[in-house]
């Protein structure tokens, strides 16, 4: 079967070997598979991030080997095509399916778009763990359904934030992980919620995903909204205002940029006693004073990933019309243009998300 | 009246104009005043602080004038000597008190011990807020009442901890931070607590407030003391234990060093999940790995001083003798032998608390 292959640096298309499903396995089809800017990332820098991730004890030290061939893809949506031995069959063949990209394999676990054994949604064909997938409930279009993880994301840093019934919430960046950050926000009935992006295009998604302000850097510093907000950013205002009774809810930021240097700005920017939400991953070392962020009792969540009942939460919201991601997918590619993608989306104007089609 | 002025980055002893009670102030003889680690810092680095402060929007933006003369100390016990006009007299000349470090003063809040208008307690008189001050309760002596102000700091960063019933607390640095850190989880009956430091005069004082395992890092790895205590440190072995049935309490690390290089070394080595509550100072820019802390959901919880209740229930507990800080005060020295006292904290064999007795 054919898929996309990292290998030497590059993505190639090539033909890798058939996939037959072991016990609790079940092979399907992939129908459409997104591309995450930790594809991108990895293509060129995998050696550093698998380094990172063994210092960390995480989930890519598992032998996982960067110089060998591994197919990406971990955000998809596919159709069941047959079941491993002893299978319970509960999910017919034919029946859509997306799935945490875990599957249990050689009494391991693979992560699916990170592993040397098993391929990602790169490729025409997967193994998944029978045990973890979930149907696509009916009705909802295979492109939106793949949309899940990264949704799944937004979820679980919403969850990780300990917003309260007044509180503010500052989204910063609006690529998948910022958007995924807003519409989980506004799925569970916080807001308001100010978003921030240079980007044109970005901010008309956020603001599609209901974003109640949105707001270009270059124009206007969104740091300067807090105060009409409710939310004074000097401690001394803040206590003026819980002395006269009326507390400040604890300002949220949402950090979903990545890049050096931003963390100490939200530092900086924030209001004191604001909780910054790390959903960005910078790759790189990165410089803090501790100092400022003492004297205003910030508090720092780095999260990542999502739990099982957050993935499926995200997918029934999708369902539901909760979180509604049309107009999102913004292109579609054969696994021939899976290489050209990975170029484009590095403008943010030219693209929100593309959707790779191994099967037409 | 005397005291010990900075002046040109120096400290030195001289005579100060004497000080008249206003509305709402009492008048108060010093009895007792810690030297505290931001003295010493102060001491040279005032300018540093204060910039760091301003761009932190916090209490030093005043008008503070590094410049001119201060007199340090906010740790102090003192005895009223008189009221300003107008005033409740509530506590009689000759009450023992003590106060957080903030006195009310032509219309502003001024900073004891980093102030150009008042006096701290490194002088023979002070003014204090009529409203703030607490009796000293019966028998508590004036050494260990002076230390309700660093031990209140203590209180402040355990009740920013989001401690669980089975947490394990570790405490890196027995400093006074550390040391009032100590005492406060046991005061609240958290353990076991795991505390951490190169000396061996801090780790006995360690020990004497109740840590239940002291390590020296020179011989020990206090990190790997986790797993033995219920806390594996990956998050593969805690997500098996919560399969199970038995999922990890969040584990607690108090960074109470406040030197660069210290956070990112926690941040590597402490369990996944845990929330380092950072009460050590750093001055300096520091660096960190944010991927790191993102694979790990590591927690960065940064604090500052404490609340008035934090400060009274502090003063409570020693006074009850939850908290017993018996032998902490390693040295005594009247106004001329402060220069020398800063010297000598230099060495942290040297001592743990030297108190400064103005007028004995």
């Amino acid at each position: 079967m054919r898929a996309v292959i990292r290998r030497n640096k590059k993505l190639v298309c090539d033909e890798i070997g058939e996939l037959e499903p072991a016990e609790g396995q079940v092979l399907v089809k992939t129908l459409a598979c997104g591309i995450c800017g930790s594809d991108l990332h990895a293509l060129h820098y995998m050696e550093h991030m698998i380094e990172l991730s063994r210092r960390a004890g995480g989930a890519m030290d598992g032998g996982f080997d960067p110089t060998q061939d591994t197919v990406f893809g971990h955000e998809f949506c596919a159709e069941i095509l047959d079941h491993g031995p002893g299978s319970a069959k509960t999910l017919k063949a034919g029946t859509r399916v997306v799935s945490m990209p875990l599957t249990m394999h050689g009494g391991g676990m693979e992560a699916l778009g990170f592993s040397n054994r098993l391929p990602g949604g790169f490729s025409e064909r997967m193994l998944l763990t029978e045990a973890m997938v979930l149907e696509v409930p009916n009705g909802l279009p295979t492109e939106k359904a793949a949309l899940t993880e990264p949704f799944a994301v937004g979820a679980h840093a919403v969850a990780k934030a300990r917003l309260e019934p007044r509180s503010v919430a500052l989204v910063v960046g609006c690529g998948p992980v910022g958007l995924a950050v807003i519409a989980a926000l506004k799925a569970n009935g916080h807001g308001p919620v100010i978003a921030a992006d240079f980007s044109p295009r970005r901010r008309k998604a956020a603001e599609a995903l209901g974003a109640d302000i949105v707001i270009d850097p270059a124009v206007e510093n969104p740091h300067d909204r807090w105060e009409a907000l409710g939310v004074p950013r000097a401690r001394a205002a803040q206590s003026m205002m819980a002395m006269m009774g009326n507390p400040v809810a604890r300002p949220v930021v949402f950090e979903c940029v990545g890049s050096p240097g931003v963390l100490q700005s939200l530092i900086e920017a924030a209001p004191a006693g604001a909780q910054i939400v790390v959903a960005g991953v910078c790759m790189e070392t990165d410089r803090i004073e501790p100092s400022i962020a003492i004297t205003k009792e910030i508090e720092l969540t780095f999260v990542l990933g999502y739990t099982p009942e957050e993935f499926a939460g995200t997918l029934r919201q999708l369902a539901e019309g909760v979180i509604d991601v049309s107009g999102l997918v913004t292109g579609r590619v054969g696994l021939d243009g899976v290489a050209q993608a990975f170029t484009d989306l590095g403008d943010p104007e030219a693209h929100v998300k593309i959707l790779v089609l191994p099967n037409g």
